[in-house]
């Protein structure tokens, strides 16, 4: 990944900007992004039964302002969660100074924290840089660019995703950023990640087409099955490409889903790949059982193993911790039918050893992307004939494909344990 | 914990040996338990779905011989678990050959084994070793501390408990040892671990007080949240003491239960104590919650989280992290009111930030024994005037403490991840 989109990626009618208030000890931390005119607007927050601040704000101006937004500010630094009602008013105060910079109403801007929880926000800090920062958004990618920088935490490198597709004459353009490295274990969103595009379309279809888009992306992904108590996706559609209005069944939805899946997926692979103290991603691919939904859940139960993960840090071929953890995920199946493939190799078949070469195995697993395939062996499940990597949408029965999951996870090392071990120091 | 339980801890009519017979790189691997007379007996076993040969076999042996049965025969250094139709051969073969050194059926023997999944035992190294480890067994306490230490595989350190009291004239007295440093989450018991007894008692009461035993010990401590596939707690009652059969319904049944509980409470902490890496035990007790069942589920979160256990690995205070992983584990509760105590500091009160003395916290979190309080708040939970650390049993509605759960984990360290990337080599 570059370290910024092509001028060509930027969708028209949006701008950027970012600027270091203070609440890191250095860097950029505090960033907005806005659409000229209002813009049809989706988002998913996390499921975690603790909010911040700022997502119970932000869920309110989503339904005051009917899903029409014109922007996102957005501080690192700082979760802003747990703060009691010093919380909530700070958040407050932001959407209400950017929003008279910006000549909007604050319920058309959705405000986002990320950072420790549970310090009280300096939220003067934010009120004192919001006049400068929204005067010199900018439309270019290096704007862009600074944006993707100022919401990281503990990420080593910014993360964004492009995406394009013609209507008619008209091309439409999807960008995206996401922030995360840890307390990564989506439910319904994850940490931050903001798309935009200058695509037409109405706010019922962008969210149909948003919650389509995080079922394998965002949600299929996990770094320590911690869920966020900040996890935002927002999705901004304005409609300044030109092109026609997407509509429902059209062939546009269609490509227009399947460009944001695109998006999502990439930042989605980026978040893992940039897990804290992350040296590969592990992409754990669940086959034969009684039904998606077993699948995505044993799927999720080897992602998260503590000794699933350590064993991919050591590049070592130990597949008896990965069916350790398949059999406690409270899916039944046979041990007997079995089957595990590391990184290509055959290791387990009929839920036995298979001989395979170490080295030449180690050797593999040392790869930044590692597949495992674990086949439960099941019966009941009806397999594809075709060895696509495609994974069906749970719960359709009769599907060719059912009875898979994939999900996507990092390995576990030291560097984890030292970056979560003095977070707030 | 010394090294070796004293002579007067030894019950009657048991003995014990053990041996090197070369499963492990060095050290003692084999080990062997023996009631002289067939004793009453009750076992758990692991719930994973995936269980190696000899849980299998064992769970067998114990029907077949109508829970009445002579010893244990157990190694370490490998699991003999994924082992296919050779592992299951290997397992029958021990039991004959050790049942035949001793004189009794091949079902009156338990075997036990733990180490590496996924590799085939080299059973010829036990059968070797039978027949000497057999005549070698000795009732003293140095034969049981030498047990001890055979069946540990990632431990520091050997794993025993010892408790007695009286009936009538007569010493009853109850003796276990258990291993277990990683792959510790039981579901219905744990790792592997023993418990003899020379009191006398039906196997269907010695069974009843096992389960109840377990409940707030075994099944109350994780280290990874990882359940083995090996997992046997077995206890055994041989009624050499003298002292009259224990009824169920009697003041002795209450006293044997609750010294069963000691024993089982003191080798459950001491495996969260050596978990692999460790530097401290965590005790996460939840308060408040809709019902026990709720607060063990919200305890189990906490004391499974990642972000959580790496903050006590370095005695960061982040209490924000407890408050996350409580609200993701579904069950609903009110931010707003809970309330955090690390170490004894309140450090959230009506789900905000209270000050306090970081300095001072940190070194509080720098014990080997870390207590940790969430309440929840929840109104529906009628509290108890005491603040006595007995947890209710679950499932009793109307008693004074429902709401209230307590689970044992330790904190993760880069050494835990040194010692599973490279488990295997």
């Amino acid at each position: 990944m570059s370290n910024r989109p092509a001028a060509s990626d930027i969708p028209r009618g949006f701008s950027f900007a970012a600027t270091a208030c203070g609440l890191k000890k250095s860097g950029l931390d505090l960033a907005f992004l806005a659409s000229e005119a209002p813009a049809a607007a989706a988002a998913l927050f996390t499921t975690n039964c603790v909010q911040a601040a700022p997502v119970l704000v932000s869920k309110a101006h989503f339904r005051q302002s009917r899903h029409r937004m014109r922007g996102v500010i957005v501080n690192s630094g700082n979760a802003n969660c747990c703060t009691g009602a010093r919380g909530a008013a700070a958040t407050a105060a932001t959407a209400l100074a950017a929003a008279h910079q910006l000549g909007c109403a604050p319920s058309q801007l959705l405000v986002c924290s990320t950072g420790v929880i549970g310090v009280p926000l300096r939220v003067e800090k934010i009120l004192r840089a919001v006049p400068c920062l929204i005067h010199a958004r900018r439309a270019g990618a290096g704007a862009f660019a600074q944006l993707t920088r100022a919401i990281m935490t503990t990420d080593t490198r910014p993360k964004w995703a492009a995406a394009r597709f013609r209507i008619g004459g008209k091309q439409v353009r999807l960008l995206g950023c996401a922030k995360g490295a840890g307390m990564i274990h989506p439910r319904l969103a994850t940490m931050l990640a903001f798309v935009v595009t200058d695509g037409a379309i109405a706010p019922t279809l962008l969210a149909r087409a948003l919650r389509a888009a995080v079922r394998h992306t965002f949600n299929a992904i996990t770094v320590d099955e911690d869920t966020s108590t900040n996890d935002t996706l927002a999705l901004l559609a304005n409609g300044a490409s030109g092109a026609p209005q997407i509509t429902a069944g059209s062939a546009h939805f269609q490509r227009f889903c399947a460009s944001l899946e695109a998006v999502c997926r990439k930042l989605a692979l980026a978040i893992v790949a940039d897990g804290e103290g992350a040296q590969r991603v592990i992409e754990i691919e669940v086959r034969g059982a009684p039904s998606d939904r077993a699948a995505d859940q044993v799927a999720r139960t080897i992602a998260n193993s503590p000794l699933v993960k350590t064993a991919f840090a050591g590049a070592d071929p130990n597949w008896g911790r990965i069916l350790a953890a398949a059999g406690r995920a409270g899916v039944p199946f046979d041990p007997a039918r079995v089957e595990i493939r590391l990184a290509g190799i055959a290791v387990c078949r009929r839920g036995a050893a298979v001989a395979f070469d170490e080295r030449a195995a180690h050797r593999r697993l040392l790869a930044k992307y590692v597949p495992v395939i674990v086949d439960l062996g099941c019966r009941s499940a009806r397999r594809p004939a075709s060895r696509s990597h495609k994974v069906s949408r749970r719960g359709r029965p009769g599907s060719p494909d059912r009875g898979r999951a994939r999900v996507w996870t990092c390995d576990f090392t030291g560097d984890y344990v030292r970056i979560n071990a003095s977070y707030r120091s």
